[in-house]
């Protein structure tokens, strides 16, 4: 397995600075990374800094509460998308799944996918796992799956609780293929990252993508 | 002093439940509380259960983070007002506050003030104070006061450092009086928010109104 091949390489904090990002692209183009992950703000820059690049864009949207009103997530999804996003990491409203409000969750998930999809991108689903019970999680992984997402992702990193083995292999086995999964949040070491891998994530997300490597 | 007149009570976690938000409605009519602050989603609801009462409707935009692109940030206003929400908390823009990108700002606060104010409602921008030099505090004051926002608040909640008295102090001495301050983050105690009225502000926001008055 070739590590490097998994791993978006991921800076979300509220103060991130510019010359961060443009050292995280850096590193993701000198390593090979799948994509960065980057704040909206920075989305164009890093559409410069990648252009001889393979190395993709992704953006988050309605981070990390995931309550933001629908067709504000929409917006900042296509704008994401407009100004050079190649992927979109989109909390999903974890109030209106608790409450299993479907209606909401399929209004908004068919939103952002038709928005994103017809754009050429793809949509990732965050599902914040740490918050949810089985049964949520099963809910979520039906949604999904009906809406044609193109990935589900277990968290946003910014609660205690990130990705772990047990939740990755549930969502596999509650996923269709064409689904893949990204793990993400507290993935600190080469053996976390293996394991998830095993364990069915097709994605890595993480800050620590170059001690990953090493 | 009548501590209940300068609350705004507070409930924003990404899996908060209806029941939750309907006792928090209840507590601030019963307790004579400013506002409830709340997320998007519920607005709508917050409408009916507050309907014959003086308890104002604050929501919150663009948060935690601030870097959501300013065309969602101001849908995502714009919807919360029409839904009924009188007060916007929006996150200033971060990283572009420590970048000093001014026009990106002063076009994202206009652009917030305009929609809200001309539908008859306040915007208090959050500047995340915990993550701010006192220069870059200065410049937040500065873009406030050039663009006649309400109120000026400290925190998110939703870092280590919240509101302290030493940063009320400094944001009144630097924002004329026609702009408010809500303190808000870590607010544990009467005693502390009895010292944050007395530095400067005009609103606390807590989790913790009903231990606060009692």
């Amino acid at each position: 397995m070739k590590l490097a091949s998994y791993i978006d390489h991921t800076l979300l904090k509220a103060d991130t600075s510019e010359a961060e990002i443009e050292q995280l692209c850096n590193e993701a183009k000198e390593h090979n990374f799948v994509a960065v992950c980057v704040p909206p703000y920075f989305v164009r820059k890093c559409k410069q800094w990648l252009k001889d690049s393979d190395v993709k864009i992704a953006t988050v949207v309605g981070f990390p509460l995931g309550y933001a009103h629908t067709p504000a997530k929409v917006e900042e999804a296509r704008r994401a998308i407009d100004e050079g996003a190649n992927e979109i990491d989109m909390v999903i409203n974890i109030i209106a799944l608790k409450a299993n409000d479907l209606n909401y969750l399929k209004n908004e998930l068919t939103s952002a996918a038709t928005i994103v999809q017809l754009r050429g991108g793809k949509l990732k689903v965050i599902l914040e796992t740490g918050l949810l019970t089985q049964e949520e999680m099963l809910r979520a992984c039906k949604l999904c799956t009906e809406l044609s997402v193109d990935y589900v992702k277990t968290s946003t990193g910014f609660i205690e609780k990130g990705a772990t083995v047990e939740d990755v292999k549930f969502l596999r086995a509650n996923l269709p293929k064409s689904i893949k999964i990204k793990a993400s949040g507290g993935i600190k070491t080469k053996e976390d990252a293996e394991a998830l891998i095993k364990a069915g994530a097709d994605r890595i997300g993480t800050s620590r993508g170059v001690a990953l490597v090493k």
